[in-house]
């Protein structure tokens, strides 16, 4: 039997399957990603669920010519398999290869990049409006998932699309998880749809109203007024913001979705169809830990189990533990996630105190103001993020904590680069976004003991303090240089003279071995742990600096506005005359790729260091023969 | 009749007031509103519609022990006189006076400071849970206008108050207004609502509910399920979500609010009064003119007008006219606003090219990324909105414009110091938030006709790209000085040698009169006007670098991560030793005030600058005479 998924070889080609083969491709496709995933690693339970949708929507539509915009794009690997991209699936992830994200640059069927979570309505309503002024008549779909839809930007864009006068289809992909299960009124509210009466006495047909014609029913319904229509039709909480409801569907039945859209499309306005679709669907392992198969590495197909073997504790480990002691110790520990009670290490947490554990949903700016809130009435919360993430939240942390002075703790994850997830996920901003923040604190742990340190030192301090700590495994060399953490004070770890290597966080490890390589070369080197990036040590760079003419300071984040930045403007206001070098990230995105690959082509791994550093002293050895 | 104001001291005072008196009072206290407002400047519509419902919080809580949370807070004026703040009125938004906000540091009946929209729900929860964690029983109150139920905060806040089980009181004032009146999906179900039958018919009763004995009442039609509830309650939408709807309730009833809270304080959940007031009540100018009269200076209580004339157009006013001539030009330009229409001067544009324009509500992350779409889609998308506003959108501007690199213009109003609004509204960051993000291009005008030529460049531009410009009237002078704006480049101006003034924006006006004034001191000065803050212009720096031993940048941002630090690390790359002075607002909150004084507080007026340029120049000479 030939293989169906051979004959996918391009856009559209999926429409010459005949529908009977519908499902067999559908599984052929399962075990494309199932098998492609097991090696390079990447999302798999998205994309699992996400099989017959995709299918239907590249069947109901006319693509390139028709516009998805997927919400978060985590779930567009089968959609990148219909449109041409199925042999770069062995580059999945890797530098130069193939996002696992939608990338106009990739495909002229990737409309709109996606990373985040909750910006695909938005996007849609601009697609639309840009379509209609023009006077294009093409057909635009966003694709959004029920954990998408607690972010605010996504009810923003619904209270806009209400006021469409021409069509728009959104998709509301209902797993009930968004990596986690989702929480609140929302989510609540989509529970009660799937399991009222209602859904389960239509759960075998496509939706209420499909044994009439459509769109017929559908605006007869509408337009009975003061009938019992919020009785009988599920999704009036969308009606109520304007926005027609069609469903539930079954998401993995492809002519019910087919016929939905097909429906959709006749109507003059923003649909919505609620598609309900199972997690990690067709996998056994998947089905049954969705969540651990959201993004995962690579894995062994026969039992799930990940591949290789993790050696040394992540930082998100150590972050674990020491909330869980910190909370044992001080009753006003609270601790706030966005939807990653998983990734950022909470899971624990919230067992052994789920009443002091909110999973607010994706809702990073309430996250930031409910924990301004907590501290206002008298605790001390700890809101854990990923610091991509929290960009979101940049006025909140601005206008809600700081200038309150409020003491909220944010333990920022994923801070420096994060790999294969790519521009959208590295966490290079957030030094810079923070240290503009008046009456901020930002520290930045050398190594697992420091991060646990850092966080004790954040408890004891009153006002708003950020620790950012790497996304991997975490540093345990310098077990034995463990001085207390005093405010604003840096760790001089190797005091000699000529270079100071002033490195933050994660670049300590960095400066460790730039040490040792210049050594090798007969120079010698001053190790200077940073710790607190805002405010930095002005003291201490006093004292060192007579005796150091080359300070290189070292980061893991963009050069523009981080802590390079900050410490040149200290050494232009003290007219000190030492040649500062600054290492961190070019001022460009970076894209996706293996972190040690990643650090050399953005120039912060130890050869480029080492050889600018030489270089450097070169130089000021010149101006000082002269 | 003695004045009952008089007797309003401090806090809890209104409660000796007797019930057929409040009346009386409620009109003193808009009495006292309009003359100080017309005198002083500061919000009146929004304080006018809020009297009663101030005073029936107020009568029907506990305060302070009691809390409230004032969405924006420009509301608060009753509240701030009911708590002993009366005699402050005359230092309204003066410098050194009182705010125009709520601050904790003002009042211990002032919960949580304010200023930018959507925020109470969020607080308010915050306060639900600690107030809970602590085994406290007062009560907490958040007061949300429409317009700010509009922004994406609130609905995260909602779905997350959904699943709170203790009381939570939130009261939804609706007014159908934010500045302008609102939009969009949310907007037109309280519509609905208030000119529904079932509001008709109640509308003398308190709410539908009143007529049996609460909350029994409540409790028994939400237990209902399945029940004809949905035809007869108002506010389904909110009991969607887990949120019990009580209203909709006359605002300016005190007794009936007063019921309203009782009844809600009975309820173990987080319950919405849903509020109607009238915006500018009492004051027929204002009720007429609610927008004129959102934020204004002084005025003639009789007649309406505003005291003064304004002699020089607007920032605002050039932006205006020069949108709508771009728009007449280029059928790709579009406008939106964040609810903001006057205050970014689109109204002009919406009525000559409706269609062409978006008003999205208290939307700015929904703003941005729908401008993406937008370009995405072909057009050229212009975001008008303020600075301090726009830090809301932080990551959908590097997220989902910088990253696609869309041709998304950014006309940022209010950049630098605002004065009277205060912390909250400076827009004092946004060159340093912008210039972390790469692939962003920003300018800043100096005088009214380079805003128009920077616009009709940003036009021809093909990325993402802010234009940056202040409050109040715009600078006229210069006007000689016309050069072709050309991407990266700046526009020198004088060019003498010794001290070269690079200024930004709105600082070319002050670098004239400092450098006229180290003129008379006999000082040899160039004057760059920067143009573009990212990327700036380094060719400049390069030729102008050897004949000017002290560079002096000068912007109205702060300075961490401003201008002034990316000019710094040029030097330090280049390895030049020219001495760099950096004039910007210091790393601390800015409080309201006259924006002149503001300058002189932060050290960047004139004086200021002149001074400390005279003593570096004073040192560089001792350094060289050595």
């Amino acid at each position: 039997m030939a293989n169906l998924l051979d004959s996918i070889k391009k856009t559209n080609d999926i429409k010459k399957i005949p529908p009977e083969k519908w499902d067999r491709l559908a599984q052929e496709i399962r075990d494309f990603l199932v098998s492609n995933v097991s090696k390079t690693g990447g999302h798999l339970s998205s994309n699992l669920g996400a099989v017959e949708l995709t299918m239907a929507l590249h069947l109901a539509l006319d693509l390139p010519n028709d516009e998805i915009v997927w919400d978060v794009g985590h779930q567009s690997y089968t959609h990148k398999i219909l449109t041409g991209r199925k042999e770069d699936f062995p580059t999945l992830r890797k530098y130069g290869g193939m996002s696992g994200f939608p990338k106009r640059s990739e495909s002229p069927c990737d409309v709109f990049n996606t990373g985040h979570s909750s910006t695909s309505i938005s996007a849609g309503v601009g697609l639309v409006k840009a379509r209609d002024l023009q006077g294009q008549r093409h057909t635009i779909v966003s694709v959004i998932g029920d954990g998408a839809m607690t972010g605010g930007m996504a009810y923003e864009a619904l209270n806009n699309a209400a006021k469409l006068k021409s069509n728009f289809i959104i998709i509301l992909n209902d797993n009930e998880m968004s990596i986690s299960p989702n929480v609140g009124g929302i989510s609540n509210y989509l529970n009660d749809i799937r399991t009222s009466d209602s859904y389960i006495s239509l759960r075998d047909k496509i939706y209420y109203s499909m044994n009439d014609s459509m769109p017929q029913a559908v605006d007869r319904i509408r337009r009975a007024k003061n009938s019992l229509k919020q009785l009988m039709i599920p999704g009036m909480y969308f009606e109520d913001l304007g926005i027609t409801y069609l469903g539930p569907v079954n998401g993995h039945n492809i002519r019910d979705i087919i016929r939905a859209v097909n429906d959709a499309k006749q109507l003059k306005k923003a649909v919505l169809i609620h598609v309900i679709t199972r997690k990690g669907k067709g996998y056994g392992p998947a089905e049954k830990h969705p969540a651990r198969f959201h993004g995962t590495g690579p894995f062994d197909v026969a039992t799930g189990l990940p591949e290789g073997h993790k050696d040394k504790a992540d930082w998100t480990d150590v972050f674990s533990t020491v909330m869980i002691k910190m909370a044992q110790r001080d009753p006003k520990i609270v601790a706030i996630t966005a939807a990653m009670a998983d990734g950022v290490g909470l899971k624990r947490f919230r067992n052994i105190y789920p009443d002091r554990f909110f999973d607010v949903g994706i809702a990073e700016q309430h996250a930031v103001t409910f924990a301004a809130g907590l501290a206002a009435g008298g605790l001390t919360p700890v809101v854990c993020v990923y610091s991509s993430f929290l960009q979101r939240a940049y006025d909140q942390i601005l206008h809600d904590v700081c200038l309150q002075h409020l003491h909220v703790i944010f333990a920022i994850d994923r801070s420096g680069l994060v790999g294969a997830d790519g521009a959208t996920h590295q966490g290079i901003f957030d030094l810079s976004y923070l240290s503009s923040i008046p009456d901020m604190t930002v520290m930045a742990p050398k190594n697992k003991w420091e991060l646990s340190d850092m966080m004790k030192f954040a408890d004891r301090y009153d006002g708003p303090v950020a620790i950012r700590y790497p996304r991997g495994a975490a540093y345990d060399g310098l077990e034995e240089f463990r001085p207390d953490v005093r405010y604003g004070k840096s760790e001089v770890i190797y005091e000699e003279e000529d270079i100071l290597l002033y490195a933050v966080g994660s670049m300590v490890e960095t400066a460790v071995k730039v040490r040792s390589a210049l050594k090798d070369r007969g120079l010698s080197c001053t190790l200077v742990n940073a710790r607190f990036v805002k405010p930095y040590d002005t003291e201490m760079l006093d004292e060192l600096a007579p005796s150091h003419p080359l300070i290189v300071t070292m980061e893991e984040n963009t050069v523009s506005g981080g802590f390079g930045d900050n410490v040149l403007r200290y050494f232009a206001e003290k007219q000190m005359d030492n040649r500062i070098l600054n290492i961190a990230i070019p001022d460009t995105f970076v894209e996706h790729g293996n972190c040690d690959i990643l650090r050399q082509v953005t120039g912060i791994d130890e050869a480029t260091v080492t050889a600018r550093i030489l270089t450097e002293w070169a130089g000021i050895g010149e101006r000082r023969g002269k």
